[in-house]
């Protein structure tokens, strides 16, 4: 098969895997699965990534590399810290919405073993990196009161995550479901608590 | 076996299985793990409970009542709505000490099925029974602002949780770990961010 060849089917893969995961809650399809949904052979997961382990971990490496980028466009842009956090915020939330497998299947894939990247280093750190230098400028500017970045990453995360990872309790205990209106009354309300949370 | 007796080896094999799910990070223990640390015969998990899920299930149940107790006599107790929820952020961080397999164990019972009954009726809705009513004497008093109680359950329980979920992102990224000092430090930081973030 041409490189070509390969790249295109190795896509198709990965946009089947994805919308499958997406479908079915995070569950991973099986091989035959996603390559009916991509409508190639299922010779193929081998051919393009060696396993459904590397395709797995491939996705993931996607959604890292999308959010990893998106971050870096926020640190560079020109704005005042108060407004970087609020579309931050915002951002994260959006990231929980498009890529809801994520969190789960880095957990399953860490369990897997040390043949699976960290996503301490590659995913974490620089979200972390982008936190500490946010509140350093929003405190440079006296704008926002000093706070601990590593406690502040685990804060804003957390608050943002368990809507998605408790989301069968907003639905038997708050007769609520995740859709757009919801997603934007959450943001709205995360972005709320946690500027005024940090505010000088 | 006497019922004296029955009631005995269960509360033993309860003990060894949440000191064992402590020490391994939230891994079930096999029962003949289990059955060793009781220092009880592999056949008492059958006789006792019925099975290692049901054994499973009476060990989170045991959590779930707990935590609520707790609850109950924070609602029930006198004091400002401000320091009531100061100890209730504080209480839910320590709980996620306390039991820090309570989380994945229910997400484990849950994928078993519909006989094990729904975390949403036994735990999620009297928490956000109390933050309602919280956010409401809150108001009244005039120390917080409007919040949505729904959301703000996800938000406060999020942002309690995530540094026990994403502990190994802690250890990696931030170079540091979960014990006392982080613990009281994170339990400060919380209570502020919740606090200033709905107050009036």
């Amino acid at each position: 098969m041409a490189v070509k060849g390969a790249e295109l089917t190795a896509e198709k893969l990965l946009q089947a895997t994805h919308e499958l995961m997406l479908e079915h809650g995070g569950v991973e399809p099986s091989v035959s699965q996603l390559c009916e949904r991509a409508g190639v052979q299922v010779a193929m997961v081998s051919y393009c990534f060696g396993g459904k382990t590397q395709l797995l971990q491939a996705l993931l490496e996607r959604a890292v590399e999308d959010v990893v980028a998106q971050l870096e466009r926020l640190a560079a842009a020109e704005m005042p810290p108060d407004e970087k956090l609020r579309r931050h915020v915002a951002g994260v939330i959006r990231n929980f919405v498009r890529y809801p497998y994520a969190q789960r299947l880095s957990q399953t894939l860490a369990a897997g073993g040390p043949t699976i990247a960290g996503m301490g280093d590659r995913f974490a750190r620089p979200l972390l990196d982008f936190h500490t230098e946010l509140l350093r400028a929003g405190a440079d500017a006296g704008v926002f009161r000093p706070v601990d970045p590593t406690l502040f990453f685990f804060s804003l995360v957390g608050a943002c995550e368990f809507l998605f990872a408790g989301r069968s309790w907003l639905e038997d205990a708050a007769g609520e479901r995740i859709d757009e209106r919801l997603i934007e009354r959450f943001s709205e309300h995360t972005t709320e608590l946690v500027l005024r949370g940090i505010s000088s």
